[in-house]
Parts: structure tokens; sequence; C-alpha cells
């Protein structure tokens, strides 16, 4: 036992692209690699043998909601998250910072921590750095995140530089009051798209020590491509090679690409499970939305070149009538289908870095994706 | 290939239940047998597999339901409901008249059909024995049922008896255009609780020879326990006993094992998967409802004698967590546990049959169950 630890396996020639192997208490897992997210405890609409079958390794799960419902004294009592939702993979908490921040504002931002309303019932709540880790020691999860603020992408310079500031703080009462030996820690820079900020946010962060590290605030608003990308490049070069990288909230799959293009190791986004129960699935040439009628009477499977098990056995068709008809196994299916589409990409990434040909790799994905 | 067959395999010493196989396309099964219902062509929540694993053998769909949507034409082009759905067992197809009454009015209802509307769009739409028989060949189920009005048990003597003289005409005109090699096709015994009638219409139905025979009418109204059993005691000594017979939409424990003691050989009910989605559960001392705080922190399994996925991986706590997080999962674990209770009760109905005790089961099991 004890807490992750992510090796560097090799190095992309062309890019800053990397493979590597995540030692957990739960197996080895290969990077990059993408995380599905089980926000309450459970993936949604899928058991964690679905989950296992799809080839997922990491999964997420969301300490403000857990915090709320059922609460983490609870699942201490279960015997930790693992043992509650009975899934023997690792899992990362995020630190709540993100759901919060949506739901607080900005005057309710403290030194101490951020004041904010219960979604469920309207209560007012207060959450500090030292909370947040509290939790997530208590949740049990493999891999805790500091608890940062999350300034939309439009914030002003002053805005976001005091912001950082905090959070860089918040980090270290974060850091300071962790005490699960078995659960790593991982810092977050912030900075929006300012190339000063995300240097100094990375390398203060980079200097408490962190067991890996994130990119955050790319996300969170509908900030550019371009920026996402700016934040990727301004901050990864002060991070140290032998500590894991992870760019939260990111499932769209040229995203995921060009993150890794960039040295990003692992990946999380509720994007796959969102679309399944919306109709639309992922595929070699894009996103198809089921509802539409053109699917009616097509029989064949919703990507022929997919190995999952909704591709195996059903056909668009059956897939289409059970999402019109509000039937919950068709959005079981496409969820199955969407987390087995982004994890299959990982792995073609991964194949892709080893013969140092991901850039050709990327081309010929957007050719096949985006040109239709 | 060819029609279901069923073979009468023990009769019991003390009562009227039997013990039976029914040899199928997709396998032989055993009876007493409870059906799980997918009404649109998925058993609410589960994967066909999950099905099969709580040793399911024969399920349900609804012709009305199929026939609004995806249309039974559709069906039919993707190779029968079989293939639609994935599933490779045995399926009987209910005539779609149970909903079609809950729909019309009884001036709706002429010796040609019945006008109803649409519960979806509130077009009018017209059934007729004919049109239910041709939906069901199409969707190439097993056991195709023939169309029946089904009067509430509370409709008068001479109501009753102008209803299953119609239904008799009903079940001629279905049976004289049914055209399916591999499908059986069964009558429908009608008469609420009136002895007359349901020995008239028993016998008037077995003289047009059927494959297999249901009582119907006792469970589309609040009836009593008391008329449900009545109209079994009144209608089954008229019933062949080399035919399967097949007691309509019935799934309280209790009345399965009565209706076993009255020589019923299937079953079928949407309550385990509605129930499931409501947050309930059978146990072996009754049903609970997981909503209550009682199972807060209650980690130990719905039923510890159940040998169910959701019994063996989860607590009561992490399912009511589901549950009260809207959490498909929870009904989905509710609806494999309280499917498998049905089927367990069947199998364990098996072994008191074979045994002749089955007297003594249904005490027992009324002890253990209402018995608190």
């Amino acid at each position: 036992m004890g807490k992750i630890q992510y090796t560097l396996i090799k190095k992309e020639a062309n890019t800053s692209a990397r493979l590597g192997k995540i030692k957990t208490n739960y197996g080895e897992y290969d990077t990059p690699m993408f995380m599905p997210v089980g926000t309450q405890a459970t993936v949604k609409t899928l058991s964690p043998e679905e989950v296992k079958e799809v080839n997922a390794g990491i999964i997420l799960a969301n300490t403000y909601h857990l915090w709320l419902r059922p609460g983490e004294d609870l699942i201490d009592h279960a015997g930790g998250l693992h043992k509650f939702m009975n899934w023997n993979g690792p899992i990362l908490t995020d630190s709540g910072g993100f759901q919060v921040f949506s739901l607080a504002n900005p005057k309710d931002i403290t030194e101490e921590g951020v004041m904010f309303k219960n979604h469920l019932n309207g209560d007012k709540l207060f959450l500090t750095p030292e909370k947040s880790i509290a939790i997530q020691n208590k949740l049990d999860s493999d891999i805790a995140m500091s608890f940062d603020e999350c300034p939309p992408a439009s914030a002003s310079h002053e805005y976001m530089k005091n912001s950082i500031e905090r959070t860089i703080r918040w980090a270290a009462r974060g850091k300071a009051v962790h005490n699960n030996p078995n659960q790593a820690l991982f810092g977050i820079i912030q900075g929006g798209a300012y190339q000063d900020l995300r240097e100094y946010s990375a390398i203060k962060t980079v200097e408490l020590d962190f067991d890996g590290y994130s990119i955050g605030g790319v996300a969170n608003d509908h900030e550019s491509k371009e920026d996402m990308y700016k934040a990727l490049d301004y901050s990864l070069p002060f991070v140290p090679e032998n500590k894991t990288r992870y760019l939260m909230g990111v499932g769209e799959p040229i995203d995921i690409i060009e993150g890794v293009i960039r040295g990003i190791d692992i990946f999380d986004c509720v994007l796959p499970t969102r679309l399944a129960r919306h109709g639309h699935a992922f595929t070699k040439h894009g996103k198809i939305n089921l509802k539409n009628s053109q699917y009616k009477e097509d029989f064949t499977p919703v990507d022929n070149t997919c190995d999952c098990y909704a591709c195996k056995h059903y056909s668009k068709a059956y897939i289409k009538h059970l999402i019109t008809a509000d039937e919950t196994f068709g959005a079981r299916l496409l969820s199955i289908h969407n987390i087995r589409f982004l994890i299959k990409l990982t792995e073609d990434i991964r194949a892709a870095i080893k013969e140092n040909r991901i850039l050709a790799f990327r081309d010929e994905f957007v050719r096949d994706y985006y040109e239709k």
C-alpha cells in the first residue's frame, strides 16, 4: 500500500507527448488515459463491471456531491468509496472547487474559504481548503485534488492574479492538513490565458511539491480552444516530468489529442455519459444524434469500427427506439459506447506515441472526424 | 423450429399445482415460472444478459406499445423482436387488449374492434382481433395472445356476458388469420368473478383449441384476492391439462403461490421493475422501502438470503443513496433483485411441488413474508 506512483516510459520524438504508467493500489494503468466520471459514486447508468469492460482505469468522483449526499462520514463508515460503490479500481476525487464556484458569488469568496448555497436545499454552506481535504481523506480516494478557485476565462488580469495567489495559499493549507498515506494530492495550476499568471501559478504550485499537477480553469467557461491550448503551453514547461499531469474536465476528442501533444497524461469529462443521455454518440466520423430520423431503420451499429458491447449487439435503430421511448437501457448502451470511444482513442494515442507519429495520428483523426 | 410445446411432468399430491416443461425454439424452461416484462422491447433498466443471469425464461413484450413505437414493420425489418432487442430466449406478446381498454370508452367497443386514442399523440386508432394477430405475427414472438376485451371486475353480469361472447368471437377471428408457424397462440378466459361466465368462457375458448390458455381480467382492476382466486377456481377445471395455463399480470408473491396451487404454470407482472423504480424491494420478510431513513447507514444487502448480483455486491445504504440521488443504477440493482426474488420463488415452488409440500411451503412463506 502507498500513494500512486508515476513512471515516465517514453517521450515522443516530435512533440511533448509522453507514455507513462501509474502504479496504484488497484493495479497499474498506462497513460495517456481518460477517466470516466462517477459524480455521485456511480458512473451514470453503468455498473462497475461495465466500466472495467470498456478498459477504464481511474474513475473520478465529485467531492462536492458526495459531501452533500450521502456525506463523507457515511462513506467512511461503509469502508471508503471503493467499497461503498463496489469499484476495485483507482479513484480520483476533485476538490469541490469547480462545483462550488458555479454556485457562489465572487463576494462570497474570502481568504478563509467560500460561502455558497447547497444546490439541493438552498442551505448555506462553507467550504475551505482544509474541509475539502478532510472530506477527500475520508472518501479515501487514490488521488485528491487541492481546493482552488476556478475563475472564468473572462476574468481580468488583476482578478486572476489575486485569485491564483489565494489558490496557492489554499493549496499550501490543504497540503498541511492532508493525512491519508494511501492518497496522492495534486496541485492545480490556474491563470486563465495569461502567460505570466500561468507561469507564476505553475512555478509556485510546483514549489509546494505535490504528487501531480493539474491544469484547471480550461473547461469551466466557454473559453476558446486557443485559450485552452495556450494555458497548457504556458504551464506545462514548469511542471516536473516525473509527475502526472492532469487536464481537468476535458473530453472532446480533439482536445484530448492536443492535450497529449502538449504533455498531458490524464483527462476526465462528463461528456461521454451526458451525450449518451441526450442520444448522441461519438463515431470515427464525428458525433451523431440518434434522435435524427435517418437512423430509424438503420440496423447497423453506432460505429462499425468499435469493439464495445453496444456496437457488438445492438443497432442504431434499436438504440434510437430506446432513447425515443425514454428507456434507460438506451443511455446505458450509448454511455458504454461513448466512454469506450474515448478510451480507445487514448489506446490509439499511446500506440501513435510509441511510433513517434502522434502528429500524423492527429491529422488522420481530424480528417475522419471533422471532414465529412 | 416449430411452436412451443408444454409437457406436464408431475401433479402435486394435495393441490392442483403442477410441474411442467415448455420446449421452445430458444431452449427448455421449467414451470411454474415468472416472466419479466419488457414492455418496449427492453426489461426496464436491464440488459438481456442481466435478465438471463437472474434465471428468467420467457419474457413478455407489449404489442400495443411496440405497434405504436417503433412499429411492427420496423421490427420485422430488423429480423423480428428477438434480434431487434438481442434476446435469445423466448418471448410472449400480449394482444394489446389490456392497454387499449384502459384508453377506450365502453361506447368505442364494437363487434369489429376498438376505437381509442394513441396515448402518445392523441391520434385515433382502431384495433381489431385480426390486426392484433397480424402485429404479433410480425413481431415474431414465441407465444401470441388472442385479442380480448378486458372488462373491469365491477362489470355487471349482463355486460360481462355480452363481453365474453364477443371475446370468444374475437378469439375465433384471430385464430383464423394467425399464420406464424413458429408462434403459439393462446386463448384468454374472461368472466370476472361470475362462476357461470368463467365456466362458459373456459369451455367455449377451449373448444376453439388454442396452444395454451390464460386467465384474464384479474389484475386490471382493484378486485379482491378472493375474486382472483375464484376466477381461477371456476376456470381451470375446464382447461385441458396438457396445455400451458397463464395468469396474466400477476406478480404479488402470495398470488403466484395461490395461482400455482390452483394449477397455473406461468405468470407475468411489471411489479418487480416498477417497485424497483420507486425504491422498493422484495425480501424474505416482506417488501421494504429503501427511501426509509432506517436504511441510511445499513451496510447489509437488501436480502441476505438472496443470491443476486445486487445482494452480492451492494448495501442497502448504497442503493438508498442511488435512489435518493436519482441515479438509474439504483433502479437497475433493485430490478435485478426483485425479478430474481420472484424467479427464486418459482424455483422454490417447483422444489416444493416435487416434494408434495406446496401447502406447507405457502404457510412458511406467508409466515416469514407477512408476519413481522
